[in-house]
């Protein structure tokens, strides 16, 4: 065990300790030793959020993405609004690390009812956001039709899945200086495109949610996908919409 | 054991229970897994079915392919003409999974004579359709010439294998809004093409089989490499045809 | 055990069994496994040949190099000029398989001293003679100079390792139908460029060599790193020779 | 034990020997099989080396990295400079390995005040060298901004880390013959660049060290990203600096 890490009998260590593969605790270690392995999460950039009923688990900062361990992750209470920003109540909190910066936007996504959120910093996601700027402007989103990748995005919450014909809109914002200010441009974002299920930041990477964990992986696996294939595309002059 | 895929005992679970690597229950979640990993089945896309005897084992849709197990395996009994699609006889079926939507169209392999069919989203395979599409347009198919890889790939049942002079040829055909319409398109280019052991899709990806697992995996791995050879030589300007 | 690959009791099992990890037959398929792994041997192709003493080792044809097993491996007697092509005497044999097609480039390679010989199918190898081609003409080598990677290249043999200021140049030489009517193309290659441990094949991937096994492999791997480096250079206009 | 190794008991065995993997004679090996994996530190390129209170452990050189032991790791004592070079006292040395040819650099690192040193010969690295120098002559430092991976990079010691906003500037030394040639240049870029926890090497590669192993593997991880979105970017015309 890792003394960085050593907490006290009272700061809820059994909120992290579970034998099931699928515990949250166990899953955020795991997924982001997948994301590692595909350049996500390079120099401990990027997260991962996962709400289990009335708890949001969070991977910290600062820590190496594919040496996560269980007893890394901070737990919150939810519903978070009674908490305020300034003295979030945490019930379970690593000593000497520091939760994601990301934390204010995976809770932005919680409150739209995801059950998971991850964020990267995936090379093609930004590509795309430099290509369609230069393209299309500043305030176009992501576009692209007939690929049959697309079918793996939800058209909206509860209206099933994209299909081949289709065209796949995903906004951009720009970026801040902290990655928690990036919230209000996150909550207009879902505002102007309330079906969307993943939110592109100019020159940093990509939001993505599910309904639950493997949704909100799979989603962004295809997302990726689309994006690295979109930048090839680009590279050979073949029109992302049909 | 996932409860997902708790199945009753007369669900003929022995079908997909066995110590030997080699049983295409514990074969398809292996080679998923490498498939993964080669990026050609992200986000739960692209499948794979082996048929043993009067057995077809299916994967199963929408499961992540790199966490697959034996027991989200279907098995389908052969031949299966006389089964209606509409009311197809699983002889074993896993609770709460349905069959990959490419079952129709490993059907179609099957009655073929393969021994195994596995269908990828592979990026180099829909960006070869879409080279082929722009330079000679919507009805030709994939040709190219003179690279030992071809010699990866037969000539046709019984024919050994194509030679570094021949010339490879895949066929290609349009995408459809749902997999299982794919079929006709399927048939009637192994028609056209009789002796092909692939059929690309454009925009989608690609059908490859073989008489057995392991052709068909071989086999996909050099069509694979051979589509993103071709990618590189479009961007260097280098012709696939000598 | 595969029993594909069971042997008789005469058959010098005992040659391919050994519990050191350095023994060549189970360096052979460790190393095909991380080459499986660099895209090197996709689809069954290339192959790795290990001199050790008077035993020649050498990989099968036909097999998924990622699934490798020391009992796949044949074992030849050394030196084989006294055994013609035509007989060669075998020393060990796994049942139903035969031995790699590239086995007379491999024993070219170990009568010029060669402890370890390996072919790989790399795609960056494969472009390098299609640019050369293009670039220079059919009878051009690979050239390129000041590059860190290739200090990793020896000047020869008992020459030490080439400088930085040096040019690194490996002869190309064409393709033919059959594998093994290379020889007489890399023996002309070998004669006139005696101190190159390496020789390309166009269209087709590279044979190199290497002392022992670890420069072997070493070797292979800064060519390649070299060969990948040089396309992205072309890509981006930077010459290879300053 | 590999018997290369073998070390009379006089050669302080014990200074590489721990069962805690946060050991550096345990790290070090760790980081160069993961720096293998990303090619990194191909055919025995590029190097590692980490100080821990008066000890300085150092990789060997011509090791193949992803086969790296504990004891294969040389020890120095610290501090130096009472050590000329011509008689380095190594307190640990294992027989029939030589040091790092990166010792002298390493150690510049550390008289920085540096925690650990990792030297790569990335080809993103390399590519980026190249393009400043054709783009903006031989005396032009790398740039970028506006990018979010930036923020992994420290504004200079004590100083925080960069922001978005913020230009990342790496200087480019010119490669030399022989690596320890390159002390001079790269003492010359420190003092140049008194807040740098980097120099590219042209046509060679990079050094990157931080205040601590996790720190500089970490740093070493965001350059990597940030080189090879440059490439990425001159590839579709995007500038880098906004």
């Amino acid at each position: 065990m890792c003394p960085a890490d050593q907490t006290v009998a009272t700061n809820n260590d059994h909120l992290v300790q579970s034998e099931d593969p699928e515990h949250p605790a166990n899953l955020i270690p795991e997924l982001c030793r997948k994301f590692y392995n595909w350049g996500w999460v390079t120099g401990t950039g990027g997260g991962t959020s996962i709400r289990q009923g009335d708890h949001i688990f969070i991977a910290p900062s600062g820590v190496q993405k594919e040496l996560m361990q269980p007893d890394n992750i901070f737990v919150l209470q939810w519903p978070t609004p009674k908490y305020p920003a300034s003295d979030r109540n945490y019930i379970r909190k690593p000593l000497k690390l520091n939760p994601s910066a990301c934390t204010p936007l995976f809770l932005t996504a919680f409150e739209q009812g995801a059950g998971c959120c991850i964020h990267t910093h995936s090379q093609w996601a930004v590509l795309v956001t430099l290509l369609v700027e230069r393209e299309k402007g500043p305030d176009a989103c992501f576009e692209i039709s007939n690929i049959e990748q697309i079918k793996g995005i939800p058209r909206g919450k509860g209206k099933g899945m994209l299909g081949f014909f289709d065209t796949l809109k995903i906004p951009i914002i720009e970026n801040t200086a902290f990655e928690e200010d990036l919230t209000s441009g996150l909550e207009a974002a879902m505002n102007k495109y309330p079906d969307t299920y993943a939110v592109l930041v100019r020159r940093h990477g990509i939001y993505v949610w599910g309904d639950n964990t493997a949704k909100a992986k799979t989603q962004c696996e295809s997302l990726d996908y689309i994006f690295q294939l979109a930048v090839e595309m680009h590279k050979l002059g073949l029109p992302w919409v049909k």
